[in-house]
């Protein structure tokens, strides 16, 4: 079976210069990927009549499918419809369907059209629009020697409503599509290389179709196992017998698999064993609890967060006796145990998070330097606590934090 | 004068996949633009040997600086440093110095090396080995025909440490480097097209030496004027003779400037007035107090946060009166109000914050959707009350409503 390749080409000055990240190529190959189409490259050009027409004619060479984002705004640095309309060689025309809907995308907001704006109904001649219902830069559809061309706006909500809609619906009506598995085994707690030892015998007797990655972020490694056949139930199998083999070494850093996040695997177990949360956040300033309550449904376990930012409020709020915060610092095993405490009393919880640390990157002492983090966790009838020694970087230290916290409840909930 | 042209090349199986975001190639483009080198590409290619070689080929007929990030771990998938010494046509050698440096680096840390990571110290014999100091990966700088290459580590905080102590460094010692200036307005709390509506007549007036860009993102519109030149300092005086003569138009929706956010600039206008905030976060969960604590800094002027994400918190702990939340719903001015009234008592701080709303995707009511948002900012003297109407999506939801918030809290500290 022929593998069906795409590329993405992401237009604009501004991703060149680093002033916004691209997060739409990264979105388009997920979707892509989940459909056993092979995305072979991702291509950044500025707001440059040369060096698009140049990536455009280099990605038509290699690939059955280009994806195109940005460059469609209403404003005069936007070159990507005129430069399509020359390379596929057809003039700009009105529209009447696009010029209607830009028309109504304004009228409905109750707001007045501009020139600018109308102008964006003018299309192609030789592209199919399709519409954006979210936004006034149409999708444009080109065809062309067999290869499929597809334009979508920058803006991601924009782009991920019109590869929705029209592109992933579409695409296996072009082409037969092959099986591509993917699993994903979620780990914490251990580096890459430490994990990469108690597997290594395992990884090198994986068979041929089934393929292993580590993937490191911040706190975690990932081991992804990609599986190529035919059948996507006997590539699944395959691969959870392989998971299976590897488990029984690894299982106590196993958070989860797939889109599971830290988060959501908290969650989980959360909900199963009908318990709840509560955090005081000195030095993670808020994150955790951000990080819990982006997870729909959290309201049924979580109960709340302080972020007492001085003393005196972990003190009058948390009960954090004065003793303690004089005798052994904000930032102490002792603190951070009283934190957790007050926290799960004052919200009634299961469980009572807490943090305290020097995040810089100023801040640090010698006995205390810049990094040093402590965390607690308490519930019915324990305490555990755990010192951290982090980075110089102040928002590193902070999502490290996170992960750190979030594990030691992972394994409370599991252990306790 | 020439125009020193940067390629960036991004290796994994993980980009392609979008498993993993590339932040490195963002932050490269930020770093090399500040020096007046220009990004001209950005590619993104698999754990592929054909499709490496390739990326290499094309970038080096293009480009003088070459970056390439990732593929250089210690396990079996990571293939950029054995393609180095194919395309450099060399053998990969022990190196006495980076075998010496990662065993180091395991010492440090009390940590037994492996055959793996032993295995990194040995390097292409025609690069230049760059010491890693915070990981076991070492930077590899190859020069050819006149171009530069260097090959990093995918860990973003290893391959930041080594453009900032190598790369950027050695940069202007290789090339005369053109002068261009980037200044950035930042506005919030106006759309593009509206904005470019406002200022049609001054943009199209620009003189040819400066280019104008409208940069829109979650609830902001950044406008980049970007100057080109000999002499830095005039390039900056006709910027800001620029500048100068648009903000009268725009000046209540201009934040700030350049690498300023909105978090820095009420950072700034919260340190000038001596005033300190105070937040009570229901449906943003923390979001806004991370924002605020993010900035090194911030306990001079945030007094601390509350998340109460049941009623009968924001009773016990915030004071707002139950006949409140029973005649009004916890999403509703009239909470919000006491919300904002009771943290900034609880905290004693002058500006109180609050947010209440229905992030999603589930708890919309005909009368209150999804997205429904109630935002207050109390301070001495005065309340300030507003509703949002946002999206469906729960994580855009606490993002705007978090811009809402802040961009509520500037206005009020600038006219209250």
């Amino acid at each position: 079976m022929k593998v069906v390749r795409a590329e993405i080409i992401a237009i604009g000055d501004e991703l060149l210069y680093g002033q916004i990240v691209d997060t739409n190529s990264h979105w388009i190959s997920q979707e892509l990927d989940l459909m056993g189409v092979k995305v072979v490259r991702k291509t950044t050009v500025g707001d440059d009549r040369k060096d698009i027409l140049a990536a455009f004619a280099s990605a038509e060479a290699r690939a059955d499918i280009i994806l195109i984002t940005g460059g469609l705004g209403p404003t005069q640095d936007d070159l990507t419809k005129p430069l399509l309309a020359e390379y596929f060689d057809c003039p700009i025309v009105e529209h009447t369907a696009a010029v209607e809907a830009v028309t109504e995308f304004f009228r409905k907001r109750g707001r007045e059209i501009t020139p600018l704006n109308i102008l964006q109904g003018h299309l192609p001649a030789c592209c199919t629009y399709v519409p954006n219902e979210v936004g006034t830069a149409p999708g444009m559809w080109f065809e062309r020697n067999g290869n499929y061309w597809m334009s979508m706006p920058g803006v991601p909500h924009e782009m991920k409503k019109l590869m929705r809609n029209f592109v992933l619906p579409k695409l296996p009506t072009l082409f037969s599509l092959p099986v591509i598995v993917h699993r994903m085994v979620k780990t914490v707690g251990i580096g890459e290389s430490w994990l990469a030892d108690l597997i290594r015998d395992w990884e090198n007797a994986l068979p041929k179709t089934i393929r292993l990655a580590y993937l490191p972020s911040l706190g975690h490694v990932k081991l992804r196992l990609t599986g190529f056949g035919t059948d996507k139930t006997t590539i699944e199998n395959a691969i959870q017998k392989q998971i299976d083999m590897v488990l029984p070494r690894i299982e106590k850093y196993v958070y989860g698999y797939d889109s599971e996040s830290l988060e959501t695997a908290i969650a989980k177990l959360l909900t199963t064993n009908k318990k709840t949360v509560a955090l005081a956040e000195s030095c993670t300033g808020g994150y955790i609890s951000h990080l819990i309550t982006g997870i729909s449904g959290s309201s049924s376990y979580f109960q709340g967060a302080v972020v007492p930012y001085h003393n005196r409020f972990k003190n009058e709020i948390l009960h954090v006796k004065n003793d303690t915060l004089n005798s052994f610092g904000a930032v102490s095993e002792e603190t951070v145990r009283e934190m957790a405490t007050g926290v799960r009393g004052l919200f009634q919880a299961d469980f009572g998070l807490a943090s305290s640390g020097i995040a810089g990157p100023t801040g640090g002492t010698a006995e205390k330097p810049v990094g040093t983090v402590w965390i607690s966790c308490v519930g019915e009838g324990f305490v555990e606590t755990k010192k951290l020694q982090l980075t110089q970087d102040r928002i590193l230290n902070i999502q490290l934090t996170a992960v750190a916290v979030l594990n030691l409840l992972r394994i409370c909930i599991l252990e306790k």
